[in-house]
């Protein structure tokens, strides 16, 4: 609950393919709860009994068809033409990401924040927060982060990203109707994302090495797909029901350009760093190198790894192996 | 020089997106020597003065159309059709390579190796010559492998680099004609290998992070690159002059099925793997478990690590750091 000085608030900040969707169901029937569950809830380290976590969709969310996502984006409603802007919609930033999640929080009369929380690109939104508002944010949380900026192999990986899509017909420069969707770049789209952010020891376990189908065997036509082939496409081809390939894009642009390098003297927020050994999307020397310029700026700057079979995923798949150290880290 | 008895051989195999000229140059105008110059020659790691180094060009070389590479693949002209093979090739394993190689030496009256030596794709052809052919091949030098097999999550990356020619329309299942080819797909494709192969430091000291051009700000359209972005799309649309769309696809899918795993008892060669600590497409742990399992079934092999910006390149970028290491192998 809101305490009455609205001192209590911890900000939770989504990553590249997410959602405000942090804790909880929505319905008792859901599937499964918000992606940080194990971590957010009472007597969890991001506790609810004591904290009041807010989490907004982001500006340009990549699935602005979820019902339940509020967002702006290339998919929404141009007022000047009636239709969606595409590839009219600005570029836009994690600057500006935060300045709307700012308005939002001052909209509620919120002006300071216990914490700013986030696995990936929400890591890297904490630490714009924290560059951009030194005087609202007292610690950032940054889980499975690329330190101050996007390097510039990070750059050309989320250049890869992106390209399925650009090669798609049906993406036809941008301009598309939710009928004629570049549905197959997105999908092949999404199916890079997921390789960057698993490891080896996920995919031995998950699908190991197998035909789809033992009766069509990959050694007798190239279109015959392995498993993991098989199951990643599947997967991914569902995630474009509520994809958007123009939002993908906006987003890949937006996660490029992150950087707070020339703004680490404005961080005075206590950050604590938490990778993942297994990581090969921002590995830890990443953030070694980051804490090492936010310390000798003056800033406050520790890291903890962990470890776990997931890769990149292990910041959202183990995340409460690191309860004690987050209760401890906002406690101080 | 091949010495009176044949013994002295050495068969050099060639890398996912490379060829047969390992060493020196075709004239002395060329830009660049072989990929392995600086360990191939005399008084070198591969002493020419000692050893006769032998090295082809791979069934379904992917750069078919380069006119000193001799392949068979889906560009080669079906007798039946008088047409290329297209996707009615039949898919090849790395087994097929080395029967291919087998039979060249066999034409030559070579019936035994001091070794077979390779980097990337062709370790996993060094290992599979001493899984099938164990008699022949005395000393296997794996650069940069994945070990016995390729990985559940390789086959997932690979797919991965598949995908932009699969999404090009042009591709059209595999019937293209040399005007008609796949080239922006094919471009992707290599632009994707070239992100898996490369690292964090040497993306940054090649090109770190700025736009490609300063009057076309990355924050003004998502349609402005990065200089990576701009270069790396520049560079790969070049190969596309020799690649073949199709023939990617097929060593892709060779590269996939590489698995010695049920053969490791076979392994009587003596094993060295030199591997890159900066490499996130084959990481070290590969190896670690492979050596294991061939001195486990009896067999011989240790591990040598290299360091230095590259990543999986630093097996061709650095090899030179691991002479002394080679030359004291290839003479036990």
């Amino acid at each position: 609950m809101l305490n009455a000085d609205k001192s209590n608030v911890i900000l939770v900040t989504h990553r590249f393919s997410g959602n405000s969707h942090a804790a909880g169901k929505y319905a008792s029937t859901d599937a499964a709860a918000g992606y940080w569950d194990s971590i957010i809830g009472p007597g969890k380290a991001l506790d609810t009994s004591k904290y009041f976590i807010i989490s907004s969709d982001a500006l340009v969310n990549i699935n602005p068809k979820d019902p339940k996502i509020i967002t702006t984006g290339p998919l929404s409603i141009d007022p000047e033409t009636g239709k969606p802007y595409g590839t009219n919609f600005p570029v836009v930033t994690y600057r500006d990401f935060v300045r709307v999640q700012k308005a939002l929080l001052d909209s509620m009369g919120i002006s300071e924040l216990v914490a700013v929380a986030g696995p990936s690109a929400g890591a890297m939104q904490a630490l714009q927060w924290a560059a951009d508002y030194p005087q609202v944010v007292h610690r950032v949380l940054a889980v499975i982060s690329p330190g101050l900026s996007t390097p510039a192999y990070t750059i050309g990986v989320f250049n890869g990203w992106a390209s399925p899509i650009l090669m798609d017909p049906k993406w036809n420069q941008g301009q598309y109707t939710a009928e004629t969707a570049p549905t197959d770049g997105l999908a092949n789209a999404f199916k890079a994302v997921t390789i960057s952010t698993v490891d080896f020891a996920w995919a031995e376990k998950v699908f190991g090495v197998q035909p789809a189908d033992p009766l069509k065997l990959p050694t007798a036509s190239i279109m015959h797909p392995f498993l993991i082939e098989a199951k990643l496409q599947a997967g991914c081809q569902a995630k474009t029901t509520f994809g958007d390939a123009n939002s993908f894009l906006y987003m890949v642009r937006a996660s490029q350009t992150f950087n707070v390098e020339t703004q680490v003297s404005n961080i005075k927020a206590r950050v604590l760093f938490i990778s993942s050994a297994t990581d090969s999307l921002f590995p830890v020397h990443l953030v070694d190198s980051a804490a090492q310029k936010i310390n000798a700026a003056g800033g406050s700057a520790k890291i903890s790894v962990l470890t776990g079979v997931g890769g990149h995923l292990v910041g959202i798949l183990n995340i409460t192996n690191a309860s004690a150290e987050i209760t401890d880290f906002l406690s101080q």
